[in-house]
């Protein structure tokens, strides 16, 4: 049996039970494993230990590293305090909880930067890799499923490692990934990467079959992505931005099919992607780090030919579809180390156009991607500043206002800076576009609050830009009432003044705002 | 005459006088001319207008692209009011005070991404290159002097070039530099540069000798950089970094002989460089933007084998040896546009160490490297970003207080962030190192509050921190009073406290950051 999962010979008297397996896992260890933006992610281990501290109740604390986030395993593990440690990246709500709370070091990180950080030693030993898969090759290749994360120098690195085979992904997998790992510094030579589809590795992990220590079978199948539906603001965003690409096509400083798109995860940038559709453009490219369900829409509209990424994170139907016909989207769709898909030199290189999604801007286009009042992290900083450091093009998209109003995504001073003002180049909300190359701060200030905020918001950031420009300096501001917003809204629940300014003179300064209609600076 | 130095027979017709060539220039043109950080720099023509200017009073200002910060012109310019834009970076006091109240547009921009934008259009039409030269050869291509900067994009995109032969500048400059441009996307391809040294493009500027619109004749030699000597701070410094890599080097964390360092511009990084004299490492390289007078002390000494960089930028003594000796540099030394010099690619490639300097750091390691209390525009970010988010390390030194004690270099939250968390791997002061690869935020406030801060603010922040963390978050923070330092020193010229919390849950709490003698995480 399985002699199309296990084809080393070798390795079929390894299959062992997960219960066997989760025993060799002890308090202190590393524990790496498979699994990016909830998907491909070993699921059947670590499952099993977390069920075993619950029934024994000893005090067994792991520090787990990943490719992002992972599907329930990331909850279940938090909430049966099962982690000391854990990077680079998460999304789970009950472990955002335990983190906020102090209770789990989490380093949000670079994706691009983890698989070096692991290369240099920096996090020591690794106990164990624990990898899901597809199929092991004759020569103890290890074939991932729905995406590659870090597996590749997890399994380079680890002590041991455990591969968690999963009957549900289609054996058609194969062939879907390219597989390149750098060499150690100071032997690393160029990624021979020049094209989106470039293949320039190998279709499996190599892995010497003496190190696979175990083989784990499971059925279980991602945790399914739920996406919300484009809605107005999500289509107004995606005008304005095809508008500006066109622009930038016709004026000559984008090339004619443009450059390859990255989108961050998410609904609202996953609605972006969607409004595509209806797009002039066609030959679209993707060079990105997870594909969702507009990616894959894309695909079968022919509106988009090729596509790089590092995961499939898809709902239960799109799944199933792609899934079931993978044949027609492998020689299109390379799934690679996020490494690779996150790579400065490559990101840069291909050119890649850069859309993600902004959690707060201010006004000179400091972007927070992760910190709600600038102490409670959300997220994490992803794949966004591999991206927006090295894109062509990097593009941030939010809605002007959340929560009914009561909080404005644009305010004079961003409670934290995950991209400097130097990494955003375009700012879109459902409101308009602001397109900030080469302006100087006091410039930028004035397209972020023409053309994104809300009218509720738009005096009193007026007023406020006013009275910090008359006290001076390159980027202006009033440190000692730069978060009165933030203070405002955890007081009263609300961002908004009760009083506004009206008096002659903030009116005459604010004219200069009102330079309607404005969309794109030609 | 000058056969040596335009060797291109037709073009010797095109010497011009400055007076002649400078009456091309016109209100609202925009400029772009070589330079970088106070060398290379064109010093004639430019000068000739702000004299013309000066006598005629007409209303004549132009936008000035540049390499970095250019010598005596950008004084000279910033006060005939000839300027309206500026990027991307400066570093004069005069022009610093003319941007901070908004007369210039300025631009500060991550040094390697200005090619780029200029090869996009962003800037629109390039009206004149004005590029010094040590020559012209016979097919117009163009020797720089002592530094690349921007030059190569400059000539293959402006409409005229206009050459300053600068005959100060010794023959012997030929051969030094190593020209390489990148190609437009999509066709772009592999940087092929694997070693520091490796030479992968032309000894000159290639350039149609028929875009060589005029050539002129100038003598004035580079302004000359002031460079302090080391102090003790700066020598504890460099002593806490050698340590630290040489434990990491033990521990196989590092190659043999480290990866290629990069030292950041200014009078501590080059005494932190200094420092590297009495290392127990040789066969150093460097992989750097500038390189001031310390990194020819080493190639003097033996120390380091190979430089790479994008300028010379010396005192007046330094820059008189490193001329007349250069046939013993020219095989250990290759100057190149700031494009490669600074360029993510190669700087990943290479596993580079890069050291810069901090304006102002966080607890938890942001750091500010331009904005004086977030407002007042210093220099610019320079390369800083360039190398710290994709070097294999990064560093930041900053004296730990300033002006005698009344400003800590440490705060509880920076005004202004140029490098977030994420590109911050080690905080040395000279009380000490934070080593903080692969810690949480809490950690790091602990490791840096522990290691870096002058006595005298150590209580307070450590009080910060537990109120901060009493209200909880990844990132704990008190909003309301995360610049209370500053707002001091706004008000009385101090940042201390006049009143030292001493209650015993402080002390208690307090405890937890006095694990000394520590200087480097075993």
């Amino acid at each position: 049996m399985f002699e199309d999962r296990i084809r080393n010979v070798s390795l079929r008297s390894r299959v062992l039970s997960v219960d066997e397996v989760q025993g060799w896992i002890h308090d202190g260890m590393t524990i790496a494993v498979s699994g990016f933006t909830k998907s491909g992610d070993a699921k059947a281990v670590l499952k099993a230990l977390s069920r075993r501290i619950s029934e024994t109740n000893e005090h067994t604390r792991i520090r787990l590293l990943s490719g992002a986030s992972l599907g329930d395993t990331d909850k279940i593990l938090a909430e049966k305090g099962v982690m000391s440690f854990r990077l680079p990246f998460q999304s789970e709500p009950f472990l955002r909880d335990r983190i906020n709370r102090g209770d789990i070091e989490y380093v949000d990180q670079h994706l691009s930067e983890t698989a070096e950080w692991v290369r240099s030693g920096w996090f020591g030993k690794i106990d164990f890799a624990i990898i899901e898969a597809t199929a092991i090759t004759e020569d103890g290749g290890i074939i991932p499923t729905t995406s590659v994360g870090n597996s590749p120098i997890f399994v380079e690195k680890a002590d041991k490692v455990i591969v968690e085979i999963n009957l549900s992904a289609p054996l058609d997998l194969e062939g879907v990934h390219d597989i390149y790992v750098p060499a150690a510094r100071p032997h690393r030579k160029p990624i021979p990467l020049v094209n989106v589809a470039d293949r320039i590795g190998t279709p499996y992990i190599p892995c010497s079959p003496e190190k696979i220590v175990a083989i784990v079978l499971s059925a279980e199948e991602d945790t399914p992505s739920t996406v919300s539906a484009a809605d107005p603001d999500t289509h107004a965003m995606a005008e304005f931005i095809q508008e500006f690409l066109v622009h930038e096509v016709r004026r000559g400083r984008l090339p004619r099919h443009i450059g390859p798109l990255q989108i961050g995860i998410g609904s609202v940038t996953n609605a972006v992607l969607s409004g595509f559709e209806n797009s002039p453009f066609d030959r679209l490219e993707l060079y990105t780090e997870v594909m969702q369900d507009a990616a894959f829409e894309l695909l079968d509209a022919g509106k988009v030919q090729l596509a790089s990424s590092c995961s499939f994170t898809l709902s239960r139907s799109m799944r199933e579809h792609v899934l079931s016909h993978l044949g027609q989207y492998k020689n299109r769709v390379v799934l690679r180390p996020q490494e690779i898909s996150n790579h400065p030199e490559i990101v840069r290189r291909l050119g890649v156009i850069a859309i993600n999604a902004a959690l707060e801007v201010d006004i000179y286009g400091n972007v927070n991607s992760t910190h709600v009042f600038g102490t409670r992290m959300m997220n994490g900083i992803g794949g966004s500043g591999d991206f927006a450091r090295n894109a062509a093009l990097s593009i941030f998209v939010t809605r002007s206002i959340e929560k009914g109003g009561r909080i404005s995504s644009i305010v004079p001073f961003a409670t934290h800076v995950d991209h400097p003002e130097h990494d955003v180049d375009v700012i879109v909300t459902e409101r308009g576009i602001a397109d900030l190359r080469g302006l100087s701060p006091r410039q930028r200030a004035r397209e972020i609050i023409s053309h994104l905020v809300h009218p509720d918001y738009k005096d009193e950031l007026i007023e406020y830009v006013r009275r910090a420009e008359s006290l001076g300096g390159h980027t202006p501001h009033v440190l000692s009432e730069a978060w009165d917003w933030h203070f405002r809204m955890l007081k009263y629940g609300d961002m908004r003044s009760l009083v506004h300014a009206a008096q002659s003179d903030v009116l005459e300064f604010a004219s200069q705002y009102r330079r309607e209609p404005f969309r794109v600076r030609r």
